[in-house]
């Protein structure tokens, strides 16, 4: 991890996609290259051993040269194979000139992206294997733990914070199944030669394609893809989209963080949460980074749209722009998911204070249930106004809601006093909640035994 | 369609979102929800009569002032709500009250936008049934057209014409297979009252949500989905894909009829691609229109899924910037969709200059050909170099490489002079071009007869 | 103003880019054209005459057959110039001949956005010169209201109101200079000719240009500009800028108005802030709509953006995407403009709870001074742990700190009693909030004199 | 450089972010605040001395441990203050009170940044004082250097390679311009405490403030800017333009070096150009990395502009989205200069295809020109019909322009057998072509003499 990019990534994806990591992808696909074509006798088996044998060492490598001249040969590919052939002819001449037999350099390079793309899968997927059973535990435990709704940051009827929790869940759960798809879809092998059409390997490029794909653990397409980047694409918005879901649930904790508002704290810690200057804060650093990357995220994938434009049989500019782009997308959701699981592992919920809060609005948030049992008489729209003012007053005057309303003459008689008396209950305005709430984690579990089964 | 837009959607869909339409689909849904609760008796029957009448004819309703009081509403349905409460009441004030029962701004402004894309669907698949089986109709007859395959815009091996238009096509139908499932999960109901509990109507939301779902051909979600937008992201996202399939096919077309490479041209007609100031030209405007949306997206794209992070029950901010992306994220996808259509119905293929511009190249597009054919003797990395210098050679005094070539002594006796002799024909380096042209057909002919099954 | 952009743009800024406005504009450099070159005796007066007066008749065109005309001819200037010169030729044959004379499509289009943009100023400036003073003023008045300064959204040492108001103008107050800078240098005329060149009019081209300019109040830059966009591109990137640091004022107004905080309140009116259900909510409308454009403006620049790389001496794609684009930026930055004046000039601030969401937190705030109370006698670290510890039992106990500080033993003869009694008093710890308050005003006035004075 | 990047930074701009180098900034902040401190008598002289020279040794920080604390503390600067804190401690236990007197967080890693920031500019200015002459002398050199011009990459009149370049150098230029004013504006000290008051100062937080912003060389504002992020967002869109601008250039040099169109070369070299598997191509590389930086940055603009709406005193989310964007911005600027100064300076350019190039259109660019002879006596109109067949006429039968004209009867008598004959001379058909060079020239040159003197 870069420091300038530690609220950027989890550790884990920031190796994923180091200098390492990346010439092992590149080494393994030549070595996978070379054991595919020896065994359909396009090279020679030595020559296919020799090769395996420098590539399972990519410590050799010079990872700062290589660099260097990425940026003047317009890829890594090209250094890298000149690297290897070296290190290749020093053990054996002859299996020098075998390296790379068939391949371009986006072949190379695409696919040892996919590689990396197959590693980071399982690391997302642990970290939502961690997030969701929390929701839902959160979700279960706060079925009915009452807290006042809000709708443009203004109060509204109640909701429960089961509720609430079920809701961050299902966008997040509808994501993950967007993005497994996007995985599925996208982890295939690229491999089509100088212009896509593995001429180099006369009619056998498919056969190489395929014997490439099972040694990599990959599909194999119905073609080369080299300048058809929608399944990336779709794999970048799904990242996209479950980003945006982890920033909703981000900016809700945030503002429920709030030291006015006081009803949930992530978890506290040592190190977590502090500031360097005021001892009494606990800041909300999983909202934070999360937030972070629903800032940065939409912007990459518009950059990652944007060079889907590719030039006829490789792209100038396009392709190019791709490798920091959709690294950076992967580890932002990834930092994003992982610091939402830490998050609601440990969210603590002050139930009373969200009974507290929803109190001190004294009433008003009951103006449309009482609207409602006046409207059957007076119609909506007259009771709509009776009870704007009736708000007004009540705020006006400090006095609940349902007190206004008893002093009302247009009330008495139409709200029967015991409907009065229990106006401001909570529980008794909560509508379907927890039909709703019931039946969006009825929705993940289900998916999930399904899938199991499968 | 205004003049400032008027090549950024198709009339249709202009049309799609105009006042007129909007306005229709709020009204169907007002109406469809008194129905719903005349048939659960949860409102008179004649109310409901009265309510459906009323919202009949939109064509009473003054937009102009409604744009008005929405900027200071925040939303268009509170001045459409009392409009048509207004107009309810002159035909039956006690129906009057009963209009929008239950239901919050949100709901009404969410389920028209939703039975708009519905209507959008259709509109884009026309199009799409166009697109698709042009591209597979001038692949079929390209099958054996050979032309310049251009890496970096660079010459490069040959490919045929029908393995290029094979690659748009498949972009472009998984990226179709995605919206369609996209649209599918996102056409759902939006009803959830003031705090997505439907509250208002004690424990009967559900059962209004369902029945309303069902009047307008929509499906009921397991909970409102107020501030959990990704079902919405995810279209948007699949046509920011599709876009980007459709900027990379006109992106090519465009280079294609560039003056110096000719090799195809869209169809002309009366008002067509011509220029106010340069009789001979023939200009690429339907690709030049693709390319305009496939600038535009993008960052449309990211401006909805920034507008995500929606706080708590309603968002303040990120909702309310969803209409204005949303339609134009479509009308962009519709009108470069509709662009490439016609350009792939009419599209002129000039196999002749294809073939001169292979020719043009005098050979050097078979330089990794010869190289193979020398690297078993010579090693590919020597072989390399030799083709380097042989290519720099024929390049320099304008021989063909096989010329050159033959007069090199490397060259003797490690490349038969028959198979020298045949280097530079086209049909002899195409590699898998067909299995893989072929293999994209099947799999989008297949993919159709399977849905018509269903 | 259409319905589904009625909270994207004022009336004033549809209105601008209408139909008829853009129409207009067009037909104004036509105009305007043909009186230049008539004074330069490059056409003959009459067909000059002719044609201004032709041009005075916008209302003759038809919009709708020209949108649909547009789509085919790829610009809306060819379709508009085939119909203005049949126009011209109903009163004067000959004169029909010289409509256009010399110049391209994208002369006249170019021109006429920029014409209309040069309108967009004014309205811009005209909330702008409501929106500073207001801030102006609200800064003055509350100099002194003491805050709750909040950072990561908890509780911060106080600042007064008037400090906060200062920095939402001062981000204000730089933006207008810079989009006022990018206004300025983008209001150049376009007259290049089909290649820039301005060949058509051998070598008289600029002088047409430069009476072009005069004749319609712009500059006449160096050259033509066809695809060199940065001028544009810089303007729409200080409507990005201004629209942020006016997302940012709206950001906080919204967390203020929250019913937890309650310290201003957007001004109330008849339809302003309601909602269709909750008949006691008063909603941040005009911080809504600011936070809606600070979402969707940052996608649209990096539309405009992309949208640069345009090709030779004129784009393909990029250059068509540009005017929806700017459109919306403009219209996006003058709704968000207009939304923060209206909200600035009836802003209504609570100094009371402001008072008493600083007394509600306990001292908390204070916690830093404590440490640096402590710091010289026990170290910045040690006096940071310390205060963490008390701050906890202050929370925990819902004690004030100086009570919880009075108790402990370290403190005993580190802080005077008078410090300590002193502790929690918000004017004592101030800091120099009032010099860079009044430090901000300062700069905003007098660059303002500055201004009138040229 | 990440590998993952070696086509996103130069090497230079890696090295300026890396974590030495942010480490260094960070420790020099807090040197230079103790040195402040200590001449005004804030914290004692032997203190500062002992901050300063642990502040000289940043290599005994552990990286690795500071990235991962930082993601739990939400900041690199609180686990920054810690562990340096300790290295002060192990000198001098009372020195160690007085790290970071009175400053916040963001205070140090606002600073830090812009301290990196003022390093960047002279990296940038270094490839734009390369570029810039580079250009000019290009301009000049091919003055008079026809060539095709090129609108909707269809051939139109010609223009001169000089105006080409002068074009390029003219948005470049302006670009730059706004670069330095935003660079200007952007460096300036970052100094508030913990709510922007530097309430723990006292009143001395100004004075403080100042002679800290001496010392390390920067600006001092009139008041913190810790939520107001406009002068940053300006820098990052300045630099959006000008990546915009080198994106213009890379296009035209991309194409321009099509097979095909063979015009001019990027320069060649020892691993520069080629392909891993064609040992013919010579790619275009430089304008590959440009194009590349010219998709990525418009999203990363989007995104640093999305997260100006930054909470009260410290933003949540927004803030922390800025340090990976801003980074990624500098290092995609700085490598689409570097590429683009390294093509310019050794730029070939290929005259005499220039001009078989134009040759080749067998005089249809001179469509217009012919029109313009035949419009005085025929009519704009008429003349534009005519000619659209002659031009049709020509294609079709591989004659030039003006042979077909000369066989036209309607031409004959209306354009004088002289003016034929010299209709295709592309010297004859330029117009102002230089007069717009040389004014573009003298811009840029007159305003640097202008700088110098300054």
């Amino acid at each position: 991890v870069r420091l300038v990019h530690s609220l950027s990534t989890t550790k884990a994806l920031a190796e994923l996609f180091s200098d390492d990591a990346l010439l092992r992808a590149m080494l393994d696909f030549e070595a996978a290259l070379a054991r595919s074509q020896a065994a359909l006798a396009i090279i020679p088996a030595e020559a296919a051993r020799a090769i395996e044998q420098a590539a399972s060492n990519a410590s050799k490598l010079d990872a700062d040269a290589l660099a260097e001249a990425s940026l003047h040969a317009g890829t890594l590919s090209i250094p890298l194979v000149q690297a290897f052939t070296e290190q290749v002819r020093t053990q054996d001449t002859r299996a020098a000139g075998f390296v790379h037999w068939g391949a371009t350099s986006q072949d190379l390079a695409d696919t040892a992206l996919v590689l990396l793309l197959k590693r980071a899968q399982p690391i997302l997927s642990a970290d939502l294997d961690r997030l969701e059973p929390a929701l839902q535990r959160l979700s279960a435990q706060h079925k009915n733990t009452v807290m006042v709704g809000r709708t443009l940051l203004q109060a509204a009827p109640p909701v429960t914070f089961g509720l609430k929790a079920a809701g961050w869940l299902s966008g997040i759960h509808r994501s993950r199944e967007q993005l497994d798809r996007a995985f599925a879809r996208a982890l295939s092998v690229q491999f089509g030669g100088a212009a896509g059409t593995t001429a180099a390997l006369g009619e056998r490029g498919p056969q190489v394609g395929r014997a490439l794909a099972k040694e990599l653990g990959l599909e194999h397409p119905e073609a080369p893809w080299h300048t058809q980047r929608d399944r990336l694409a779709s794999l970048v918005c799904a990242c996209g989209v479950l980003t945006g879901c982890l920033g909703k649930m981000a900016r809700d904790i945030s503002l429920l963080m709030q030291s006015e508002v006081g009803e949930v704290a992530e978890p506290a810690g040592p190190g977590r949460g502090g500031s360097s200057t005021m001892p009494q804060k606990r800041n909300p650093v999983g909202a934070t980074v999360a937030l972070a990357a629903a800032h940065r995220v939409p912007g990459l994938v518009a950059a990652y749209l944007s060079a889907m434009v590719q030039e006829h049989e490789r792209g100038v500019g396009g392709w190019q722009a791709e490798w920091p782009t959709i690294t950076a997308v992967i580890q932002a959701t990834g930092v994003a998911l992982a610091s939402m699981a830490e998050g609601a592992e440990g969210l603590e919920v002050d139930e009373q204070r969200m009974r507290d809060n929803l109190d001190a609005t004294r009433g008003a948030v009951y103006a449309e249930k009482a609207m409602m049992l006046l409207a059957p008489a007076l119609g909506r729209d007259v009771a709509y106004k009776l009870l704007e003012q009736a708000s007004r007053r009540s705020a006006a005057e400090g006095k609940h809601l349902a007190v206004v309303l008893a002093e009302l003459p247009e009330v008495a008689g139409r709200i029967e006093p015991a409907a009065l008396g229990e106006l401001e209950i909570a529980e008794k305005y909560l509508g379907a909640a927890e039909e709703y709430r019931a039946g969006l984690l009825r929705l993940t579990a289900e998916e999930k035994s399904t899938k199991k089964k499968e």
